[in-house]
């Protein structure tokens, strides 16, 4: 038989406790950057089960949905907004371009510089992805209540200074 | 100069809102899995910066943590806190273990499982690496205050439902 859930929205603390999983004494049980990294597994696991079949990683997704909001930008503006490297961006934009979704143009003032813009065959992908990928935000957030997420989205904002 | 902080206490809203690097329009800006991915990125960040030099991955770090407060856990128990692979505990327990942090005892009732310990050094390197942990905790959560820092852990337990 399950426990009764401990954190209730009434008697938040942050105490030692162990955890549920039985007598085990967890020292990082409180520990939000422990606490984070399983979020994180959590989070991979539910996207990569959600996410099969349809040839993206997590990364290659944020990018898509970047330039899928931003007609022209340029690499290195979803680098900064992602904190990847350029040369990751270089090559998730490589991805996304083999497969049709996206294509690169010449900044005409400097010509060096690529704008990314997305095809018409990504903007459907997208659509299917953006989709796909609020189910698995909604299926990951299902434990709290709808003040509680409202909240997490706040603060893990708050945490990241956005 | 710094925009005003959006989100507070009393005005948590989720909006479609842009994030704060200027113009960019941000489809993924407040769902949380993405918001997860990019607190992971952070907290990495800052584990690596404040564990240089010390010899040990996060991994390896709070395998360390049940070791030292569980006298004799499995390396499967471990596994299960951790939601780690059985190959990937041995790795760490092996590397530990070379450290001369950990030692492995047979379980007299059943020969082929090993129990854990913690060896004085182990304890001596977890006091100093506990300590430096506290405050690269500490140092993620500056930009909260301690209200909102129970609150945080508090939900990040319920996401886990731990």
């Amino acid at each position: 038989m399950r426990k009764p859930r401990r954190a209730r929205t009434a008697s938040f603390r942050q105490t030692a406790t162990n955890d549920e999983s039985g007598d085990l004494s967890s020292p990082l049980a409180n520990s939000p950057g422990f606490l984070l990294r399983l979020a994180q597994l959590r989070t991979f696991d539910e996207f990569y089960r959600s996410f099969a079949g349809l040839g993206v990683t997590p990364a290659g997704f944020s990018v898509l949905a970047l330039i899928a909001a931003n007609p022209g930008v340029r690499p290195g503006t979803i680098g900064e907004e992602l904190r990847m490297k350029p040369s990751n961006v270089a090559a998730l934009v490589n991805m996304l371009a083999a497969a049709g979704y996206v294509q690169r143009k010449t900044d005409a003032s400097e010509m060096r510089a690529s704008l990314l813009h997305i095809t018409e065959a990504g903007a459907e992908a997208w659509r299917e992805m953006e989709q796909i990928h609020r189910e698995t935000d909604a299926r990951l957030m299902e434990h709290l209540t709808s003040t509680e997420r409202e909240w997490f989205v706040a603060l893990l904002r708050k945490f990241l200074r956005r």
